[in-house]
């Protein structure tokens, strides 16, 4: 599905996309799903994990900070998920940075079924089987072509690594999305936020499919662009970003031409 | 008390307001609790709540995320705050979304007494055992000025639900506030800021009457209004909005005539 | 090392500085760290905080909010960085305000060598012995030099208290940092930040001596007045503030001559 027709789904069905989620950049991650036109709602009590994900039309699971109690809740969630057929996706954040986040991210990979996975290059790289370097929950390095790729096939599901240029691969077909502005690495959150932003879609289009993602990632780079415009730094950009992902939400035909996503052959 | 005397009331005293409050919204929570002349305290740990609440002028329980550990944090807050007779305030975020939410509210409600309640119009017709529906932690219809009159002779208490028109009863008057911005409904968290501006209204008051929490409301709309006309949307409404609630805080006499608050008879 | 030389050599050795601090002002603190030119991260799980602090090359402890899970993730993370060498500060949110928060300032100094502490004025005069008043996390009163001074001998580090004018002594040399401007105490948070620069500050340094606190504080405070000149209020001034961060640190000469720290004789 196409930025245009997913955007015009989630402006009139205003599904509910359920956040498993870091207390770094909750808040930019909530605020980005309603911008995109999505309800947003966090709940992470074991009493209540799998009773919410059976309201929402997704889950998105982020590792950004995490302890044993985070990670059964979101065993619980994403299970149920599953049960119901509604699309996960997972945000592995500084996998590769310590062993125990590495071995969540394998044991989530592991117990639930995702319909789309987002990272940096170190993080999918680090799960692709391929050496990384990941320092904190930054990725230093990385050929994020290739682990899309390697990661794809090994899991079995939608990849997407994002930096300068997003790579997304399902195995099958692979592509670059181009739209972005470097002020999105300048803020904490922006890839929180762009896997929010995934969740959205695959909520509007019921999958995480590899044109649906890179869909995502396009109208997320081309808001990073409009909005760097009127930025005079990186604090000045984020509430910005918001408007424009606002603004491109609510005319879904303005984005015709303007989202720069190529399909590439595969390795 | 009205809007200019309870601001002018804040200013001079700087009140410490106590907030057991969601990770989503609790950077907005705190920072409209500074603007509108209290000090925010956030503090949830079992070993310090009862102390923290006894220093407080008012405490507000905010329910937006929650698991067994913070329910029993509220609990102690609110009955030492009972016990010295401090406004407490709930917001019952996500009441009717999940039974977990629903049992929880009425747990704290049956335990402690609140000065007021404020939600959206799912939650409140929740509480006041009328049908309703909640999705996820948003209201999707309902009659909110049904609601909040058969809360507020059920509780026993001032309850407001908040919406295009705001309605506040505390069961012999009712009242609607007719200030605000549909902006205002399209960030995260407007509703937990709102119900914080109302713990500071009720510190300054020292209760939480139906008019102290229809002023505390139609203030917030007011500033609502003013940040709408720079904002190019909701990303840049945000800091605006905190603006707006400053400058009025600073300048308590330019409220005269600008704030919209009808009487209502009841049903 | 001046402000100009460490910024320098941020911007190009980008080191990580591990955060465990509080749910409130956490976006800020790693969105100021950015800026000012190092990677920040977040963990504070008992599984894997050793592992992650080990990474770093600073590590700040913020006790804004805390229970005792993170007490004990605090101890573990600091004694790693102690072993391994890394600058430890830490910003003793709330000691004074309850006995859970003075105690546990009390064991993290006793268990922890810390390369800085940097309080207000309230917290700080706790920590030295004096008497002083602190409201929720608000300073009331108390006399910073004083201070600084008895807190910096008693526990033989680099001591930071900030408030109109920050004060920072290290036992034998005593700076007054006179960059900043009273918006910087409207919005929540700003203390935390400024922790935070000095964190970054260590990182580079590779210590928490009394001149690069001092240098970090006015590279803080210059900021404030920067962002302050664009800012309609507090609300528009904390993203303004990130932007002046952001600039100040890409640039780093700029800062010639901007900069007021004057050395005072000790009591």
């Amino acid at each position: 599905m196409n930025a245009s027709e997913v955007l015009r789904r989630l402006g009139e069905g205003r599904p509910l996309v359920h956040h498993l989620t870091n207390y770094v950049t909750v808040n930019l991650v909530a605020n980005a799903t309603l911008a995109t036109g999505a309800l947003p709602v966090m709940a992470n009590a074991i009493e209540e994990v799998e009773e919410m994900v059976a309201t929402a039309s997704a889950l998105v699971i982020n590792m950004g900070t995490l302890d044993g109690t985070w990670v059964e809740a979101m065993i619980l969630a994403g299970k149920e998920a599953n049960r119901r057929g509604i699309p996960v996706v997972l945000d592995p954040v500084g996998a590769g940075a310590t062993r125990f986040r590495t071995e969540t991210s394998e044991k989530l990979l592991s117990e639930i079924s995702f319909a789309a996975m987002c990272g940096n290059a170190g993080e999918v790289s680090t799960l692709a089987g391929l050496a990384a370097e990941v320092r904190g929950v930054e990725s230093i390095g990385g050929d994020a072509r290739e682990a899309v790729e390697k990661a794809a096939r090994s899991l079995g599901t939608t990849v997407a690594a994002t930096g300068e240029v997003d790579y997304v691969c399902d195995g099958e077909r692979l592509f670059a999305v181009k739209n972005g502005h470097p002020l999105m690495g300048r803020i904490v959150g922006s890839g929180c936020a762009s896997t929010a932003v995934v969740g959205c879609f695959a909520a509007a289009a019921g999958d995480g499919g590899v044109e649906t993602v890179a869909a995502s990632l396009s109208y997320f780079g081309l808001a990073g662009e409009i909005s760097a415009q009127g930025a005079s730094g990186p604090g000045t950009f984020e509430p910005l970003l918001l408007d424009a992902l606002a603004a491109l939400a609510a005319d879904p035909d303005g984005l015709d031409g303007r989202l720069v996503v190529e399909e590439l052959p595969l390795a």
